[in-house]
C-alpha cells in the first residue's frame, strides 16, 4: 500500500533522546554552521563580488551549502519560532533576489567566474545547487508562508526545463551530481505543478546514455550513475551519494507514475546495498577513490569511507521506499541511519562533524597516513571542512526528522507508525483527526505506550512496526503481522492505548562469511544502537580484545556519560603483551571487564582508539 | 668479529631445492627477461636512437633494468657456461661503448633526451641507473675476465666523482635513489682503488641535507631518504628500496671504515623494522602511496605492498650486517626472505612476477578495485611491468645465491655456515683450503650433514647458524652458542662430519597485539617456509577458515604439488554459509580438513583467494 508521510510539522518530540538532539541541532549545530559558512565564503559568494586576492574564493557547491542551511533552519523556525533567523534567511534570498540574472539563472561560482559557461560542464554541480535550493525554497515557504524564494526557484526551474528539457541547449543531459531530481518532486508535491514531476522524469528518464564525461578521470559513467537507464539497474555503483539521490527521486516517481520497472530497479539496488555493501551502522560508499561503492562484501572498517551524506542519501531513499510499499525494513533502515550512521556524524555538542565514519580508528596510524599524505581524514570531529555539505545537511535531517515517523495509507483509513520516540502527532485520516502520543525511553527502553485520540470514534487500521532488530516483539492488541509492520484494525476511541514491547536484548551481530574484514568478529547491539567500544573505556590495542564463551551483558545506565546513554559491560580478554612482533603463539589471556558505548557518541571524549567489531571466539 | 663473504663462484648447488630453482632462473627466468627486455625497448634504448613515434619511450629506469639483466647473466655464466649470453652481453657492451661520451657520461634517456640536464634533477634516477651498471660491470669481470664494461663504468665513476665530489657542479648532491653507494664499495672491493670508497661515504655522509625536492609532491625528504644524516636516524622511513639499497651501503662502509656512529644507526634502523614493520613473510613498505615503511604494527595483508625489490633490498641489507657482526638474526632475515618474501616475487616457472606481494588475495575484490582504478594491482603474476625493477632483481639475487652461504672471519680462522642447503664449497681460511659439502633436505627436512675437507689437518672454528626459527637445534660437536650461532672448534680433518637437525615443528606464530590487523589470527611456519591458504586446497572465503582447539598439524611430502612440497593438513573449521550480511551470532560451525601450501607458491595454480593468516581460537 502506497502511503503519505505526515509532515515534520506535525509532530513533536517533547522530551527524552530526539528533543535533546534536536535542541542541540537547533541552538548549536545551526549557529555553528552559520557561523562557518559567514565566515567560509558560503554566505558571501552569493553576493556575486567575489574578487582576485579575496579569501574563500567560491567553489561550484558553495550554493548548495547555503540551501541546506536555510532548508534545515526554516525546520527549525516552524517547529521552535524565528529566533532571529528569519532575517537570516531574507538577506540571503535577497542577495538571491539581486543576483538571478533575467532569464532566473543563479550560480554564485558562475557568475562570478565564467558566465558564459553556464551548463556546459556535466562535472560543475551546477543542477545539485540549484535542487539543493528548490529544496530550500519549499521547505521555507511551507515553514513560514513566504514563498519570495520559491518563486525564484520556480523561475529558476522554469529556465532549467527550458534548456534541458524544451530546447535541449545545454552542454550535457544529465546532472553530474543528482539531486535536482528529488527536489522537483518536492516542487510538485508542494505546488501541485505537473511540469516540474515532468522534468524530474525526464532527468532520471534519460539517464544511462553514456554521455561525454569531463576530462576528470574518476568521473566515470559509474561515479555519476550514467552506466545504465536507471529502469535497468541491478548494481548499487559509484558514488554513494549520487547514487543515493538518484535513487531515492527514482522511488519517489516509481510511486508517482506507478512505473513498475523502475520500482524493480529501485528494488533491486536496495536489495543489493543490504545484501553486500552496507556497513552495520548503515555506512555506504567505502572507497575514498570515487566516494564509492566497493566490490561487494568488502567492508574494511579503519580504512572506511562511509560519508555521513552517504548515509543521508540511503536514509532519503529508504523514506521513499517506505512510501511506496509498506515494508517494515525500509524503517529499519531509517532508523538504523538516525541513530548511528548519520548521528555519529555529529559531536555530542553539535558543533563538529565527520565527513567520513570509520568502524575503526587508530589515532597513531591515522596521524602517520595523514602526515606522509597517504590517507588524509582526521580522527576526530572538525568544525568544517573543504568540502562541508555533510554538516549542513545534518542540520536540515534531524530538524525535519519528525516527518519520517508516520504515515497515512492510501486507503486513507491506515496509519503507519514507523519510528518510536517521546513525541506527540496530529495526524488527519481521511475526514479524522487523530492526535498521537508516545511516550517511551526508546532508545534506551524497548517499551513503548501510545495513546491514540480520534476527535470522534473511528475504525481504521493502526499499523505499528515491529522492529526487524526485535527478536520478541509483541503489542497488548490482536492484530496481523505483514512484512515488519503489525496491523491493528478496530475501532479507536480517545484515550485507547497501545502498549508495544521491544525487548532490547543486547545482540552479538555476525557478518557474512563473505566479509573476510569481520570473520573471527561480533558487533553489539541494543535495540537500534550499534555499540563500538572506546579507548576512554578500555585502554588502546582494541583488535585484541575478546569475547569468549557465553559472557553476560551487562547494560547499565550512565547518567553523566555522554549525554546519558546505557553502555554495555562484559568480561572480555586481552593477550598479554609482548615485545617481539612476532612469536611463537602463547595461549597467554588477561581477563578485563571491557564496556561498549553506543557507536554515534564515539570519538566525544579526546582521542582514541575506536573499534565496532569485536574478536569472538 | 667481521667477516667476509664466501662468493658465490665457490659454491655450487648441486641437487635440491635450490638446484632447481638456479636452473629455473638460468634457463627460463634470464630469457624471459631478455625477451621482454629486447621487445619493451630496454635494450634497443641503449643505441640511443629512439625517436617520436617508436615504441617504448626510454624511461630514465631502463639502464638499470639492463644492468641488472647482465649482472644475473654474468652470474649464471660463470657457474653454468656461457650458453650464447657473453655475445649478447658484449653487444649490450658495444652499444654503452659507442653511447658513452667523452667525459664518460651514459644514460640512454638524458642521452636521447635531454643532453643538456645531465645531473640537474635529483628524483631521476642517473646514479641508480650509473650504480647498477657499475654492479653488472663487476659482476661481468669477476665471471669473465672481461673488463670493457668495468673500464667503461670506471670512466664513468670517474665523471661522476668529478661533478659530484670535486667540482660539485651537479644540480643536486646526493642520488633522488640511492644505489650507487653500494655499488662503489663493490667497485672498491674488486679493484681496491679507494676513489670509489671514498665517493660512497660521500653520498651516504652528505645525506640528510634537506636537498631541495623536485616538483614532485611524494618526493620528499622521507621518500627519498634524505631526513636527516644517516648516523642520526633511528627509524625505517620513507621508500623502502631506496632505504634498504642506502643502509647496505651504510652497514658496509660502517664495517669497513669502522664508524661506529654509523653502525648504530644500522642498528637502530634494523631493529625498527624487524620490531615494527616487516611482514612475517619479509616483506617490508607496507604503504602504496610512495611505496614506503607505514606507521609502526601498521602490517594490512590484502593491502600489502611488500614489493619485491623491498626484499631483496632488506636481504642485501641483512648480508652486510652480517659481515659485520656474526648474530644470528641476519640471516635469518636473509633466509625468510630467500625462501619466503623474494621468493613468491617470481612463479614456479620463473616467467612471471610479483611486483608486490600481499599477504591475503581476495580476486573478485582486487579486479573490481582494479577496475574502478581504486588499488591497481595484478591478483596474479606478470610477465613484464611497465617499471620492470623487480624481474632482473630477482634474476640477480638468485644466481648469486650462494655467496650468502659462507663467511669467513676475519681471524682467518672462522668459518661461518650461515645457511643450509645441498651444496658443495671451496674456501679458503688463511692459507688452508677446505672443501665443505652439505647433504640435506632443506627446508623440506630439517637434518643437514656437513662433510669437512681441509687440505691438511687444522685448527679452526666452524660456527654453524641456528636457525631462530628452530626451537630446539642439535649438533653432534661440542660447541658454544653465541648470538645465534654455535661455534665448533677442533681440529678438523678431511672426512669429518658435522650433524645437525633443526626440527621442523609446525609453528602457530601470532603477532604483537598492536598489529590490529593479525589480532585472533595465527601464520603457520614450518622451519624457513611460511605457509598460506590457497583457494585451490581451500575452497574462498579463506578469512573464514579458523583453527580451534590443539590441532594436530600433518606434513604431507606431495612430489608433484609445485614442484614437489610439504603441505600442512589441520582441521579446521567454518561457519556455516548464510545469506544475510548480518545476522544475531549463531555458534554453527562446519569442520573441515585444510591444508597449506608453502607461501613462496601461491598464485602458481590459477586465480585464487590466498591468506597467511588464519583465524585462531
Amino acid at each position: 500500500m502506497i502511503s503519505r508521510p505526515v509532515s515534520y510539522k506535525f509532530v513533536n518530540f517533547e522530551k527524552g533522546f530526539w528533543k535533546t538532539r534536536q535542541d542541540v541541532n537547533r541552538i548549536e549545530t545551526q549557529q555553528a554552521i552559520y557561523k562557518q559558512y559567514s565566515e567560509k565564503g558560503r554566505f558571501p559568494a552569493l553576493k556575486l563580488n567575489w574578487r582576485d586576492g579575496d579569501l574563500n574564493r567560491p567553489h561550484i557547491f558553495f550554493d548548495s551549502d547555503v540551501a541546506k542551511w536555510i532548508e534545515g533552519a526554516a525546520y527549525n523556525i516552524r517547529l521552535n519560532g524565528e529566533d532571529g533567523n528569519i532575517g537570516l534567511i531574507d538577506s540571503l534570498v535577497d542577495e538571491i533576489e539581486a543576483g538571478i540574472t533575467p532569464e532566473g539563472y543563479f550560480n554564485s561560482y558562475y557568475q562570478t567566474f565564467e558566465p558564459q559557461n553556464r551548463f556546459t560542464v556535466r562535472a560543475n554541480h551546477e543542477l545539485y545547487c540549484a535542487g539543493h535550493l528548490m529544496e530550500a525554497a519549499v521547505a521555507y515557504a511551507d515553514a513560514t508562508g513566504n514563498t519570495r524564494l520559491l518563486d525564484l526557484m520556480k523561475r529558476y526551474g522554469d529556465y532549467i526545463r527550458r534548456v534541458f528539457f524544451d530546447e535541449k541547449s545545454a552542454g550535457f543531459q544529465t546532472p553530474g551530481h543528482p539531486e535536482i531530481e528529488l527536489a522537483l518532486i518536492r516542487l510538485w508535491e508542494y505546488t501541485g505543478e505537473d511540469k516540474w514531476l515532468e522534468l524530474s522524469r525526464h532527468f532520471v528518464d534519460t539517464r544511462g546514455k553514456n554521455e561525454e564525461q569531463s576530462a576528470v578521470p574518476w568521473f566515470d559513467d559509474s561515479y555519476c550513475q550514467d552506466r545504465m537507464p536507471v529502469c535497468d539497474e541491478a548494481r548499487a555503483l559509484g558514488h554513494s551519494v549520487r547514487w543515493g539521490y538518484l535513487y531515492s527521486a527514482a522511488a519517489g516517481l516509481a510511486r508517482i507514475t506507478k512505473n513498475e520497472s523502475l520500482w524493480n530497479a529501485c528494488r533491486r539496488v536496495w536489495e543489493d546495498v543490504l545484501k553486500h555493501k552496507m556497513y552495520i551502522t548503515g555506512g555506504v560508499g567505502n572507497l575514498r577513490h570515487g566516494e564509492a561503492f566497493g566490490p561487494d562484501y568488502y567492508l574494511p572498517n579503519f580504512e572506511a569511507y562511509a560519508e555521513t551524506c552517504a548515509s543521508i542519501s540511503l536514509a532519503f531513499f529508504a523514506s521513499r521506499m517506505t512510501e511506496h510499499e509498506p515494508r517494515g525494513e525500509y524503517a529499519d533502515v531509517f532508523e538504523l541511519e538516525m541513530y548511528n550512521g548519520i548521528l555519529a556524524g555529529i559531536s555530542m555538542d553539535g558543533r563538529r562533524f565527520f565527513y567520513e565514519n570509520p568502524l575503526r580508528m587508530i589515532p597513531k596510524d591515522q596521524k602517520f597516513l595523514n602526515e606522509v599524505n597517504a590517507m588524509q581524514r582526521p580522527s576526530m570531529r572538525q568544525e568544517h571542512f573543504s568540502c562541508s555539505c555533510c554538516p549542513p545537511n545534518v542540520l536540515r535531517f534531524y530538524a525535519a526528522l519528525g516527518g519520517y515517523f508516520y504515515g497515512v495509507g492510501e486507503d486513507e483509513n491506515t496509519l503507519f507508525i514507523r519510528h518510536y520516540a517521546d513525541c506527540s502527532a496530529e495526524i488527519t485520516l481521511g475526514s479524522v483527526r487523530v492526535r498521537l502520543t508516545q511516550e517511551t525511553d526508546y532508545p534506551w527502553d524497548g517499551r513503548v505506550r501510545i495513546k491514540i485520540f480520534p476527535v470522534i470514534k473511528t475504525n481504521f487500521t493502526i499499523a505499528v512496526r515491529f522492529p526487524g532488530w526485535c527478536e520478541n516483539p509483541s503489542a497488548n492488541h490482536e492484530g496481523v503481522l505483514k512484512n515488519g509492520y503489525f496491523y491493528i484494525s478496530r475501532e479507536w476511541k480517545s484515550g485507547d492505548i497501545i502498549e508495544l514491547d521491544f525487548p532490547m536484548d543486547v545482540l552479538e551481530i555476525e557478518s557474512n562469511p563473505k566479509v573476510s574484514q569481520n570473520c573471527g568478529c561480533v558487533a553489539l547491539k541494543r535495540g537500534p544502537l550499534v555499540y563500538c567500544v572506546e579507548e576512554a573505556d578500555n585502554g588502546a590495542e582494541l583488535s585484541d580484545l575478546e569475547i569468549r564463551g557465553t559472557p553476560e551483558f551487562e547494560v547499565v545506565w550512565c547518567a553523566e556519560l555522554l549525554g546519558g546513554m546505557n553502555t554495555i559491560e562484559f568480561p572480555a580478554s586481552r593477550r598479554q603483551s609482548f615485545d617481539a612482533l612476532y612469536r611463537v603463539r602463547k595461549d597467554s589471556y588477561v581477563d578485563v571487564r571491557a564496556k561498549a558505548v553506543a557507536y554515534y557518541a564515539w570519538g566525544n571524549r579526546g582521542e582514541g582508539e575506536m573499534a565496532v567489531w569485536l574478536r569472538r571466539s
